[in-house]
């Protein structure tokens, strides 16, 4: 997505060869406009889907999630984070690592929000090492429902989280895919 | 706003005399359509106030306030919870006392995205005791920029938030005003 990766060129800010930081529109501030654009070219993309439901994780996946419900008109699930979360028979949990904050975090849904008959879409910001994306598709799992794509604003495709989602077998459709950090300068992946 | 009171009374679930769910379209699954007329109610009485930045706090806040910042073209900056931050040069900070949680967290925003002369829409979903909204208005003032107004989606106007605010000077507008729960439902505030 064009529009996307030029805000990244312009606002993005490389920390390492491996951090970007994207506060100024994605992860702190937010541009609502952008975010509403992004809604639509996942809306656009998924169209064949038949998507009923979308599920993404607090916080920053919230936005983006939110606009692509809007153009999609189907509800949007968050799934919250709880450094230890009491299971109950009501909540479906799953433990997500951090490569970034090298901490688990349990995340959990209620059990009302998912149905059998679901295909959901799962939405999030970034995808690196794909532990969170592949948690939320853990949980649509135990609903009984059906992962009928996933959706991604950043991927950094130098990392095994897109690779590792594709041979479990999803769809992912990353906004902007990036090959590198090369001199402090975001190298995307070249469209084909 | 009708739209938002009927949706309380057929989805909300009281629990006691003090605690409303809306899980189902507001704090866990999100209803993007209605967020968005949310959002829209929330640019129409604040349209003479002249925003330029609308802030709020994760995670519930950010689904009705991105929604706020489309239709006001403004940009929308959620201040993070941390347990203890750490305080730097570059980071707004103030504590935040949750009576439901009984315990407090350090808010926090990065000075970039706050000016001294921006007009800030504070939102936040709910306010009872007004902790949350005071520690953002105080952040607010940090910068150096104005209040210019407060935006609730549900008071609970038997606690002292709305009170409060008021008292301190800040025009605080609320889509859905609850006088009380007895018997199990929901009582709202006549409007005038």
């Amino acid at each position: 997505m064009e529009l996307l990766k030029n805000r990244i060129r312009t606002d993005g800010l490389v920390l390492n060869d491996s951090l970007l930081k994207v506060d100024s529109f994605l992860n702190h501030q937010l541009d609502p406009q952008l975010m509403f654009k992004m809604g639509e070219e996942f809306a656009r993309r998924f169209s064949g889907e038949a998507i009923t439901r979308i599920l993404t994780i607090e916080a920053s996946g919230i936005a983006v999630a939110i606009m692509a419900g809007l153009v999609m008109q189907v509800p949007v699930v968050f799934a919250r984070k709880k450094k230890s979360a009491v299971t109950t028979d009501d909540l479906y949990c799953t433990k997500v690592y951090s490569f970034t904050k090298k901490e688990s975090n349990d995340i959990i849904v209620d059990k009302k929000f998912l149905a059998a008959n679901d295909r959901v879409l799962i939405i999030d910001d970034f995808l690196a090492n794909g532990e969170a994306a592949l948690g939320l598709a853990n949980i649509v799992q135990q609903a009984g429902a059906a992962v009928a794509g996933i959706g991604i604003v950043i991927e950094k495709s130098f990392q095994p989280g897109a690779s590792k989602l594709k041979a479990a077998g999803f769809r992912v459709e990353s906004l902007a895919r990036i090959a590198a950090f090369s001199g402090g300068q975001v190298q995307f992946v070249p469209e084909v």
